[in-house]
């Protein structure tokens, strides 16, 4: 059916460019288009809470789709409001009113084809439990025709449901009149399936108690669906891109469709809503298992297939997406296979943000090493070379080659640049700060011997600059180009480099930055525009001289080898291993290198030590872009600040039973 | 049974100051303490996370109650862990580990008295679900006598309990051997009451049929108790103080007690975890609903009662905390019944923050306005005045008067003090940055025509000197001193005013301000620390000249009258009013003045433009002290940045009719 894409995807970019699509490319659709089972999958970008956005959108599919004469269009996940939408449906109910309205308006528009359109459904307003469902309406012939509702409710990671949602106390279609008044007690006997389709919504599919080892809920809404034996499986979702997930997500649902014997419809959101990334990649099982369409990942797109008929198109998957879960179960430097993926993540993750909050520009500094070099580099791809200034901010430590590489990397990206000195600034502040240091040295004797002050005075000078930017020209933001294993060791300075309006790199450990770079150099369609000087000098902050060697502190001197740093952290996040895992676990770095023991537990002392300190720091960090398994990123991870002082090491029981006994 | 309480108090002296207590104490309480029923409760404050510290305090509490005869010792909800813990259990899974160890060491010091500990329980690891329960084990003659699990999880406002923790499928005391091995299918037969008590854990007392409108759950697990005709009710609480919460606390527990004819004995939480305050204040209602004890607020405490003879002492409540529901339905600048409650929690969120954050000494700027101030006050009442540096850093723009106020407040708070010009600063920052603006204008034909750059360069200025400090001398941290009502407009300055380690004053409104600061002349010790004329001027950052008047710019002819937005706020966030209901009501201001319409709808849309844009700001708040009923304090409320650009006016149908209309 090569026709029917090279069709469609004229209409997609009809679609996108907001044109309207000529009369004969309908027409041509609609030939091809012929007997049961053809759907649409619309793939839409949502803007959280902004209603009118989504609905507009919303309604040219559902008219295109009628049009073309489909059976039927199907949307993500809470398509009219936008996944996540978090509290705003508590304090400002307003949105939850508007998307009910403007779901009965779409409904006034339906012909033949019937829309899927999930929404958030006020529930009867006196039943016991939360206020809302996350609920699909099935709109069609100007009416809705039925209610499905969303029974399990994920409450980890950065997923909220449970605050604002109950769970459906049933599986599958309810009448149209229930809609604002339903409860546990509106159950009335009608179809599971809607026709012989069986509907659920995202999470609903997640708990095959033969695929999964341990599941999170009780039932399985699909396995109730299946004994009516629907003739295809639909599932709305808003499941975001996270290393080691997608080969999971496509393996379950290639299971749950050839355990039933069913095809299964799988449509996702795409795009970024604040730190969440939405990739996309809807699909298509058939009846055995195997993949018989899947759309583009990390775009929108109005996929046509019937699974009745065999029709599908598969569009390549962005490399990275199908990294299997046996390569993630231990730590690897060869980030090759993922670094697709986190370049579309991240791409995507910083444009949406700039869309979506109306900003068009970003300053940055830049400072001849990775991070902002890479940020720079992300920026330029997202929201365009000319709306990205590079700064060069030397000080009195920067090194000529710092300031040469900035500039080349600026010229190779064509972003703007220019370099600005903080040499005054730092004068002045260091000459004000130490007469206020010495009329304070005289009320507190606790002034420190060695002190990161005059380091952290040139991150704030550069800020400083930035933020100036920022408030004087419009839609401006400053970017944060703090990295993840930077921020775990609390390795950035507050006001200083981990200050922005957005964070690009947040969720990137420094290794990864590495192999990402050379991707770039590789991949990008300017090639080479990291200059190779950047990528093999060793990072260092250049706020510092090291008193052993006369030259700028080299990060890895004061912290610990990378690649050992990026193995903690893998360690702890995806694995959850203690202290002695840690220390009795044979790391990466170790097989390459010879680390005695001690070293090793002194660098495992520093790590939990400054991870300790770092809490506060994580709470204060701009919105960014999850890109790994597991982040800090604070919509993804809550830890008590208050907190700090755990003992990472655990307690012996013997330890346990002395201590106690210092009691009386 | 006064001479109880006084020996009682005796002791809890000699607990705070980690002393001994004496034998004859002991001896004398013994001989009072004679009969069934005699409850010792431990209202204890706990750092999250840290389980040695937690045990050794239940220890000692174990050990006296045990000493003293009494029948039970009772700790608030999760004592070993301390509430919230969050994320960190399952990203640190030792602290679980080491809290079961503790568990069991703490039953072995048990001899008769029986003690109620919580803990965070590991579930049979492959059962469906979360991964924990929310438990309580009971404690004697050595041994794990059986295991309460917690039923019904909150899962809103600061609350997030079924992120990890799974509702128990069972009410009332199972067998110890399913310590750790717990699920669905575990039930056995046993006691739902332990001897004659009916123990139960925090919100599973919340959830009351007949006493509240609408219920948030299914079940009732007192309901369930009840019937099993307990002698007494026992609830174990981790419960924070917000406004207008407390009387519905005392109401709820007074029903529960009369309606099944049961004493209730409720022991909460004291101290503060980040931003989330516990008040402590645990109590005893008799069978007939009537209050027979009630611990301090704010302290922690060991009260000794005993509700089947009728022995109990009330201390007196933190006025404010019996704030009535009546009150609070509508809008008051009348704040006086909850200052108390407020100066109180503020001062235990500052102290319990630098104390378990191993924080000592604070600096902040002085600007002699209210809100600088009255952090100076909570600061040198909470870390002591010795600890606390306020620093005048005048500008151009700073009036004589301003920098006599912050010298008066100083020398009457007895903190250091001293003045530093930012003038250096601010011509070095503002030349460099007019140099560089030139520049960026070359390739960026959007600079502002009105600028707040120079604001915000001094705002910015004073930031680098405080957080300077904070570098140069140990334990000290800058404070932001943003309030609630300046927040919600944005009227902040990144890396400013609203920059700091913690964050006192952010979820007070400046009308409560005022009222506030009247109250700590009228009320600390040293009366009238705050000169009357910083109460009386008209707040203004002091960071430009208004046009209009040649003086400083006052900040409600920026935003608007402050009488008008705090109450804004107190109606979306209380009453979740949206644009229209606002638009409608008749405002407590405007009782006093006359507003046009025109004006009103002039307020209103500044407001909701400018909230739209601090939800950015929000994000990057240091923790701070959630004081009033809701708050834009991150762990209590979430809301996209992107979605920014919601419609809160809402859409008529006809509006999204003609919007649809436009598509085609």
């Amino acid at each position: 059916m090569e026709n029917l894409y090279t069709l469609s995807e004229i209409v997609d970019n009809k679609f996108k460019n907001n044109e309207n699509i000529p009369e004969e490319i309908i027409l041509e659709l609609k030939k091809i288009v012929q007997g049961n089972g053809f759907i649409g999958m619309a793939q839409i970008n949502p803007i959280a809470g902004n209603i009118e956005y989504n609905a507009k959108k919303i309604a040219k599919y559902i008219k295109y789709a009628d049009k073309i004469g489909l059976d039927m269009v199907v949307f993500p996940e809470l398509a009219l409001m936008g996944y996540p939408i978090e509290d705003t449906i508590d304090r400002h109910p307003v949105i939850v009113q508007d998307n009910v309205k403007w779901l009965n308006c779409l409904a006034e528009i339906t012909g033949n084809t019937a829309a899927l359109v999930g929404f958030v459904e006020p529930r009867k307003p006196d039943a016991e439990g939360k206020k809302y469902y996350n609920s699909l309406a099935i709109l069609k012939n100007g009416k809705i025709e039925g209610i499905i509702r969303k029974s399990l409710l994920p409450n980890y990671s950065e997923f909220n449901d449970y605050r604002y949602i109950e769970p459906s106390p049933a599986v599958g279609v309810q009448p149209a009149e229930t809609l604002g008044c339903f409860d546990k007690y509106s159950i009335r006997i009608c179809s599971k399936l809607y026709k012989n389709y069986g509907i659920s919504i995202c999470e609903d599919c997640w708990n095959n108690k033969e695929f999964f080892e341990k599941n999170l809920y009780e039932t399985d809404p699909i396995e109730e669906l299946s004994k009516e034996n629907p003739e295809i499986f639909i599932n709305c979702s808003a499941s975001p891109t996270r290393a080691k997930k997608e080969q999971l997500k496509h393996n379950m649902l290639s299971f749950i469709s050839s355990k039933y014997k069913t095809p299964i419809i799988y449509v996702n959101q795409v795009g970024a809503i604040d730190n969440s990334s939405f990739d996309g990649s809807s699909r298509v099982f058939d009846k055995d298992g195997k993949l018989l369409a899947r759309a583009k990942s990390f775009e929108e797109q109005f996929l046509i297939v019937n699974p009745l008929q065999n029709i599908g198109k598969i569009y390549p998957l962005t490399k990275g997406l199908d990294k299997s879960l046996t390569e993630q179960k231990v730590f690897t430097l060869e980030y090759e296979s993922d670094l697709e993926r986190t370049y579309k993540t991240i791409k995507q993750g910083i444009s949406d943000y700039f869309k979506k909050c109306g900003l068009k520009r970003a300053v940055l500094g830049l400072s001849g090493g990775l991070d902002s070099t890479v940020c720079a580099v992300m920026l330029a791809d997202a929201i365009g070379k000319e709306n990205v200034f590079g700064i060069s901010m030397p000080s009195h430590i920067t090194s000529k080659e710092s300031k040469s590489d900035a500039e080349q990397l600026a010229h190779n990206l064509g972003i703007n640049f220019t370099e600005a000195s903080i040499k005054d600034m730092v004068d002045t502040t260091t000459s004000c700060l130490n007469n206020l240091f010495n009329t304070v040295e005289k009320k507190w004797n606790c002034r420190y011997n060695e002190s990161f002050t005059p380091d952290n005075i040139q991150a704030r000078s550069r800020a400083m600059f930035l933020w100036g930017i920022s408030n004087e020209f419009s839609s401006c933001i400053p970017i944060a180009t703090s990295d993840k294993s930077e921020l775990y060791m609390g390795y950035a300075t507050i006001n200083g480099d981990m200050s922005g309006g957005f964070a690009p790199i947040a969720d990137v450990p420094k290794t990864k930055l590495f192999a990402f770079a050379r991707w770039l150099n590789a991949n990008r369609k300017e090639k080479n525009a990291i200059p190779e000087s950047i990528i093999l000098k060793k990072p260092g902050a250049e706020l510092a001289i090291d008193p052993k060697t006369g030259k700028p502190l080299i990060a890895e001197d004061a912290l610990m080898p990378y690649e050992f740093l990026d193995e903690i952290i893998w360690r702890i996040e995806n694995k959850s291993e203690g202290y002695y895992d840690l220390l009795n676990s044979k790391f990466v770095y170790e097989q390459k290198n010879d680390v005695s023991k001690e070293q090793k537990i002194e660098w495992l002392d520093k790590f939990y030590k400054r991870m300790s300190t770092a809490l506060y720091k994580w709470s204060i960090l701009p919105p960014s872009v999850i890109v790994e398994a597991r982040s800090i990123n604070k919509s993804d991870y809550r830890q008590p600040i208050t907190s700090a002082k755990i003992n990472y090491k655990g307690t012996s029981e013997q330890e346990i039973i002395n201590s106690l006994k210092t009691i009386f």
